[in-house]
C-alpha cells in the first residue's frame, strides 16, 4: 500500500514537472519551438483617434489584440464596438495613471473611496512614481476590480488584463492584487520576465503553473522611432525568438484631437502613433509575419485553453 | 418726526421703484433704448473640437462670451486656455445631463454623494426629463456649487452661470438653487422670460432688483438650420429688439472627433456647429453687427457693474 502511494505521488510529481517544463506553445497545442506572437495595441478608449485607428488596424491590418482603458473618456464608444464585434480580442489596460497634461481622468472607484489613488484635482496621478509612492494596495486592488466590473457591466468579456505604463506591475503588492483579480474572473494577466527586475521577485513565486509568463516583450523605443522605425519593425519580426513574444504597439491617427491629447509629448505622441498605425496596417507587416514563420495567437486562445 | 420718517420711506420707495424701472441698458450706463447683445457660445469643454472652434471664433470672429461644461473630458484644456486669457468672457454652463450616445460624463460631486443625479452606469442622465423626475434639489444645489468650486480650483473666475439644455432652470427648486449659488459667488446667472412658461413662476419673485433678466433669447432652430441659416442669422441681427438679447450659439469643427461625439444626432450635431462657427467667424457677421447699431456687451461687464 505504501509502495503504491509512493508510486502514485511520484507519478503526480513527474506529471506536474512535465507541465511546468512544457513550453507555452506546447501547452497551447503547437510544436515546442513555435514563435508565438501577440500584436497588441494599448490605450484603446483614451480618445476617439485611438479607437478608430486601432479598430481599423485590427480589421484591416496586423493588430490582433488590444486593451481598453476603462476610466477614459472614450470608453463608452469602444465598449459599444466590442459588443458589436464579440469575437475580437479585447482585454483591459488596467489604468492607474492619467499622464497627459490637458486631458485627464479619474479612477472608476468613487473618489471618496480611493483617496490614495488621486491627486488634489481628483485625477489619477501623472506619474508611475506617484502611484508607487502614494497608492494603498487595497485601493489599487479595488480599482482593478472596479475596472473589470465596469467593463463587464458594459458587455465586455475581457480576454486579458495588462498594465498601462506598467504601473500595476511595479510593486509586489500591486502585482499580487492584479494577479488576484485576474484569477477571480478567470482572466489571464500579462506577465513578463522584464517585470522581475524592478519587482525583485521571481514571478513563479506569485503564480500557479497553469498561468502564463511571456518569454519576451518587444516595443519600439524613442531612439529607433527617431531614426528608422521601418528597419526596427522588420528586424524585430525577422529575428523573433522562439516562445511567446508580446509586441506592444500604440496606434492612433495623427489628427487634431490626438495632437491635443498628447500636446507637449514627442515620445508616444501623436505622430509616433500614426507611424505605428501605418506599419501595422501595411502589406509589409503581413508579408514579414508570413515569411518568418510566425504563429499569431490571441489572449482569447490563451484564456480559453489555459484559464477556463 | 413721524412725518420725516414717512417722507424718508417714500423717498426710498420711489428710488427703489426707479431702479426697478430702469432698463438694463440704463443700469449699465447706456442709452435707454440700446440694443444690447451677448453672442454666446455654449458647450465649451465638451470636446477638443468645441474648444478650438470656440476660442478661434472668440479671437477672430464675433463670439464674445462662452460657457464651460466643468464635468466634461476637455475641461482641463479650456481651463488652461482661460488661465492664459484672463480678460476673456467665460462662465460656466451648469451641466446636469450627458446627452450623447457613446461619449459620456458623470457629475463633479462624487457619485456616492449624488446618487439621484446619475443613471445606473454612473453618468448624468441623457434627458432633462430624467433630471426633473429623479434629481433631488439638494443634490442639484451641491452639484452646481461643486462645478463652481472646481472651476475656481482650476483658476477660472466665472463671469456668469448658464444652463446646459436649460436643465437647471426647468423646475422651481432647481432654479432657486442656481440663483442661490450664483449669489454666493457674486456671479450673475442667466435668466430669461422664456423660462417662466415651464416654471409657472414669475422670475421677479425669485430675484432682487439688482439682478438681471434677459429680455429675449435668440438661437437657430432645426427648421431654419435645414432651410437657410444665413438668412436666419441676417434677419435676426437686422431685427434685433431693444433690450438685452442673448444669442445662444454652438460652435465646433465638423471633424472626425465631433462627428463621433454627436453620432446619431443631426440637430445640434457636428455639421450644425460648423455652420454656426462659419457664420460667427465671418466678415458678414461683423458687418451686420456694425450696420444695425448693436451694442455688444459681456457677462463680465454685467457682473462687475451690477453684481460686485
Amino acid at each position: 500500500m505504501k509502495k503504491l502511494l509512493l508510486i502514485a505521488t511520484c507519478a503526480l510529481w513527474v506529471s506536474s514537472l512535465e507541465a511546468q517544463q512544457k513550453t507555452i506553445a506546447e501547452r497551447l497545442g503547437y510544436p515546442k519551438n513555435t514563435k508565438l506572437l501577440i500584436l497588441h495595441a494599448d490605450d484603446v478608449g483614451v480618445s476617439h483617434s485611438v479607437n478608430l485607428a486601432t479598430t481599423t488596424a485590427m480589421e484591416k491590418g496586423c493588430i490582433n489584440s488590444a486593451s481598453i482603458m476603462v476610466p477614459c473618456p472614450w470608453f463608452t464608444e469602444i465598449a459599444s464596438y466590442v459588443r458589436e464585434h464579440p469575437g475580437m480580442d479585447f482585454g483591459l489596460h488596467i489604468t492607474l495613471t492619467s499622464e497627459w497634461s490637458n486631458y485627464k481622468w479619474g479612477p472608476v472607484t468613487p473618489s471618496t473611496k480611493a483617496p490614495t489613488l488621486i491627486n488634489k484635482e481628483g485625477f489619477l496621478y501623472s506619474s508611475v512614481d506617484s502611484v508607487k509612492q502614494f497608492a494603498a494596495s487595497t485601493q489599487v486592488e479595488e480599482e482593478i476590480r472596479n475596472q473589470v466590473r465596469r467593463a463587464i457591466q458594459f458587455g465586455i468579456d475581457p480576454t486579458h488584463l495588462d498594465a498601462h505604463m506598467f504601473a500595476v506591475v511595479r510593486k509586489p503588492d500591486f502585482i499580487k492584487a492584479y494577479i488576484k483579480v485576474g484569477r477571480e474572473y478567470k482572466i489571464p494577466v500579462f506577465l513578463a520576465r522584464e517585470m522581475e527586475r524592478e519587482l525583485n521577485v521571481k514571478l513563479e513565486s506569485l503564480i500557479s503553473k497553469n498561468e502564463v509568463i511571456a518569454d519576451s516583450i518587444v516595443t519600439i523605443l524613442p531612439d529607433m522611432m527617431a531614426s528608422n522605425p521601418a528597419a526596427y519593425y522588420a528586424q524585430t519580426l525577422r529575428s523573433l525568438p522562439v516562445g511567446l513574444t508580446y509586441f506592444i504597439i500604440h496606434t492612433a491617427y495623427d489628427n487634431e484631437e490626438m495632437k491635443s491629447v498628447t500636446k507637449g509629448f514627442t515620445d508616444w505622441g501623436s505622430a509616433w502613433r500614426q507611424t505605428e498605425f501605418d506599419f501595422f496596417s501595411s502589406g509589409e507587416c503581413a508579408r514579414l509575419l508570413k515569411e518568418n514563420n510566425i504563429q499569431i495567437i490571441t489572449w482569447r486562445e490563451i484564456r480559453d485553453k489555459l484559464y477556463r
